[in-house]
């Protein structure tokens, strides 16, 4: 039975807690804390768990075997860097951190202390439909091309430009670095008509990725596009293209129209991949290994992509992506998941 | 925590005890036993449990608080019936009995507990695709009509012709009694031109069962088709269908076609209704509650009609249904799954 | 260019006409008659035709090359008999005849006149799908099974209850005929419970067809089913199935569905199928040829097997279909279409 | 009936002959000529043509009402240019011309002629399923983006990068100037990794149009891609996305997989609407009407994208495009088709 330690008890905290709690097998949630010392105690009451009032003392509770970071993006340095010198294996949710140079110091970090510790929850890996797709690849030839979209019914208020890249297309760019085992080269971001549907939000945009190995990715963001929550994908080989599926459940035949159901939001559409991903991680603790879900490595590359989709969006140029050399403790692969 | 105690360990005891131990949350199996006893023990001690002589001792065990019984079918109504004079709620595979006498004195033993405490293992109710459909079927009015395949890829050589009624059509049986909410009340058996792939074996067959309320469904059964496992169902009401989804996880174009692919088995295909099954039957009991899935009644009414599909392929006849009287203790329902 | 004489020229008829003259190349209307002599005449003089009091007349206008008829179902008999009396090709619309017994004097007539003259209006052999399915049993082992629907939006105010048979199912009795190159062997009806939506109507039926080689056929017929016209069709193989396709011509996402039109009426699924069915007839008899459409011998069986369906409705029995020996001017095949 | 005079016997010619010869209703081949006056001869002889020595001729003479040209298209300005001299309606096959300023030229002849004379042929604009489509978007709000994939299973050896652009994208450029009702201001190609079926040749390539309005383009070209012709289209509007229907004749469920059919190349994909394209050509010229699809303006329209994307694919840059004025004589609108 892993003990888990939850810092922040928000809404994703919360949902995280209530799927240890109720969903996933050989897991117990002992310690919580949340800057919100009221929703904590209530959480943590719920569950039985320890109300620590900092994050820190959660880490260093006893009674926690391993550590899932869902505060604020700003603190997750802090307790990520404080779980590697625990010596404590820590899931955070994304992003690793909120800047490059804060997700570099993460790394020095891990790689000073010799072995994987740090897992980021980029969870389309974890998603039936892509590990189908991502297992189907070889039947294609070569890939060359990928042709995303990424599609949100509506959007939050608070919802600004450049989310766009770094909370929305960040999804893809994780993606396709774990579908294709590459790297991205380049970002060019291309701004069509805006919809009426997002007031000055420019909205949708066309992002494309250049890999490495030279697959050009392309991704549709429609945040406001009313209609339902779409993710779409596919991928064009040297003989064929691999796509992911159209899960519908049910195929209605009424007026004048055959139709299935479209997700309504990310909940509904990735609520197993969730799922999976966390009881993937848990086993792999238990079970005595080191995460092997995305990394701290998969964390910076994904914020460097990011900042470079930005820098494309403002200026409409195609930016370039430089990295660090990958230190050995991440393998030759981006990731193993 | 949910202590569970497990009769059979066999192929699918061992299944589910690996399902209450790796996957589903707030389960523990404490106790099993098998006429293998050198499997009993295997099992037992890989998970902890206490291993037991006999079933018997199962259920008296203090450290179980739910019963899972998973042996030969022969064996059922005696544990059901051990569980229910022990107060125990008990999960018993399908068959719940393999007479419908011996259906009906599990009956009378839980009419006079006075509470329900069986749960018999029909997981189509659990399955996402079966719940779409059933709460689709608003949308096109009365239903009249239903139209299913049940195809297997192969059988193994035990299966017997009476099988496709006993074995395999009586997952269609439960289905459509809970799908509407009604009885069926005839069954006819057809009997097309013979495969070749099923040596000696009838097969396929069509059976057609008229619902009390008059909906007539059909549904093949192919149990040698080659192809895959694949499980069908179009609802046709007075203004539209409703169809069980094409839940495929990728598509692929190559080689001239455009394709998807087909499950090879029921475990790929029913394998989350299994999960889904078992947590709610988990949560239901450690609310406090009593089980809500299929019921003694259920098994009961499924083993009579399954009894009149074989009578209706020996005579080649329509072959009406006869229960008894539904006991209060079930409700004016099916069953509230 | 095929000189075409055209009895009736009612609805059907005036449909034929405009085909001949608008969309079909080789051919050209040249005789036009009808019991209605005002729109006979309007009718002919459209498209520079001769307008004649009688189809006796149209038959034996020596600018009259080929025949068509589109008359009352009741005169059928008379001016197919006239056609081949005066050894000019006819095109007759459904049904070749009333009975049975008319059919088979138009048999006895076209044996006697050594050639075949006779084509039945039975245009599903010309649709694409249907011909793609046909080319496609090869692939997935002997058919053992078919399962079909025809549904209508909805049906006039004077369609009774055998015309479900008569009017509708007798696409699909001469469909498969066509498609499994066999003869049907007996007939059952089944009746679910009643749609509201066709008043006294008993609608839908299930029409349950024995080929003689054993595949077993089912025929949804849903005739008010208000979403539109839907027909399809399954062929269980032993290896796989092959099924009519689903041919939208756009898919739509919006308002939380992803969602395909489906045809208003049998017009607009077919269209296509009328004009091929006949371009073919007039290629064939342009090349001097004779037609290799549907024969009088499929409109013989087709009668035949229509009337063991409404004998099969009106006493639920299972009701055995009888042929009279068929003459070798039909060959050995069910038709060559 | 039209009479009509077909400048190139060639294959195309060939194929439009046997298409007005075969297929068509209201029309007759009454003149040809070909560079190769051998085949000329043979083809006239086989549909009772004249054969003439030069396309001149076949302008000139007096049985003709309308011509068709599909000679060598450097050929084609002379011939249109002659066409608009002799008063009477050219249908000519893409490419109007082989410069912008031959297609200049031709608008200018016609526009001193007055009235239009010449249509061009874009062949995809009577395809049902782009006609669907364009008919469809008043249901997903303003149009924003709309993302195409052009893909052939190979090509001739004879074809060269940049026919990428003139042979195969410019049926996008055209389609999209219909769908939309509006003229692409600029054009990029992007370059992803090169595909080894294609030996040198840069395959696939990523065409990205911006529509004078906003609307972004998306066109994939893949020429090599073995598995088939797949012609795709999807337009993303504000509150939802209308994509080309997937209208497969059958569905087979054999070997694991459930597969439909895509078209092995574009004869098999648009045979239709070429039918369509010149019945609807030839229908308006006997009503005595203008020719109503393509004009010169869209021809030339099409030169100066094509042009621009040539540019593009050899700089990597984002290149205007810029068009004379719209004469008058084309309407505020693109095309009425």
């Amino acid at each position: 039975m892993l003990k888990v330690g939850v810092i922040g008890t928000g809404m994703i905290g919360q949902d995280h807690i209530r799927r240890m709690t109720t969903v996933l097998a050989g897991v117990q949630v002992t310690a919580v804390s949340d800057v919100d010392t009221v929703v904590a105690a209530s959480v943590g009451a719920g569950v039985g768990a320890s109300v620590h009032a900092t994050g820190g003392e959660v880490i260093a509770d006893p009674s926690v075997d391993a550590v899932v970071v869902c505060s604020w993006g700003p603190t997750h340095e802090e307790y990520v860097l404080a779980a590697i010198a625990a010596g404590k294996p820590v899931f955070c949710e994304k992003p690793l951190a909120t800047t490059q140079e804060a997700c570099l110091r993460i790394l020095d970090a891990e790689v000073a202390a010799g072995r994987r510790l740090v897992q980021v929850g980029y969870m389309r890996r974890y998603d039936a439909e892509y590990r189908a797709l991502k297992s189907s690849l070889g039947v294609i030839g070569r890939p060359l091309m990928m042709h995303c979209a990424h599609r949100n019914a509506s959007v939050p208020s608070f919802y600004e430009k450049e989310m766009a890249i770094t909370d929305t297309a960040v999804h893809e760019i994780d993606m396709v670095r774990w579908l294709f085992d590459d790297e991205v080269a380049a970002v060019r971001v291309l701004v069509p008509r805006r919809s009426g549907n997002g007031g000055e939000l420019q909205d949708p945009l066309f992002v494309v990725m250049e890999m490495a190995g030279g697959v050009l990715v392309d991704v549709e963001i429609s945040v406001n596009i009313r209609y339902g929550y779409d993710i779409r994908g596919e991928v064009v080989g040297e003989n064929g293209t691999a796509a992911l599926g159209n899960a519908s459940l049910v195929t209605i035949r009424h007026g004048g129209v055959e139709a299935s159901p479209v997700p309504v939001d990310w909940r509904e559409r990735f609520l197993r991949a969730y799922d999976v991903e966390f009881q993937e991680w848990i086993d792999s603790l238990t079970a005595g290994g080191r995460p092997v879900g995305p990394s701290a490595w998969d964390g910076y590359a994904a914020a460097v992509v990011s900042d470079a989709g930005v820098a494309a969006l403002r200026t409409g140029d195609r930016v370039p992506v430089s990295l660090v050399e990958r230190p050995k403790l991440y393998g030759a692969e981006v990731a193993a998941a």
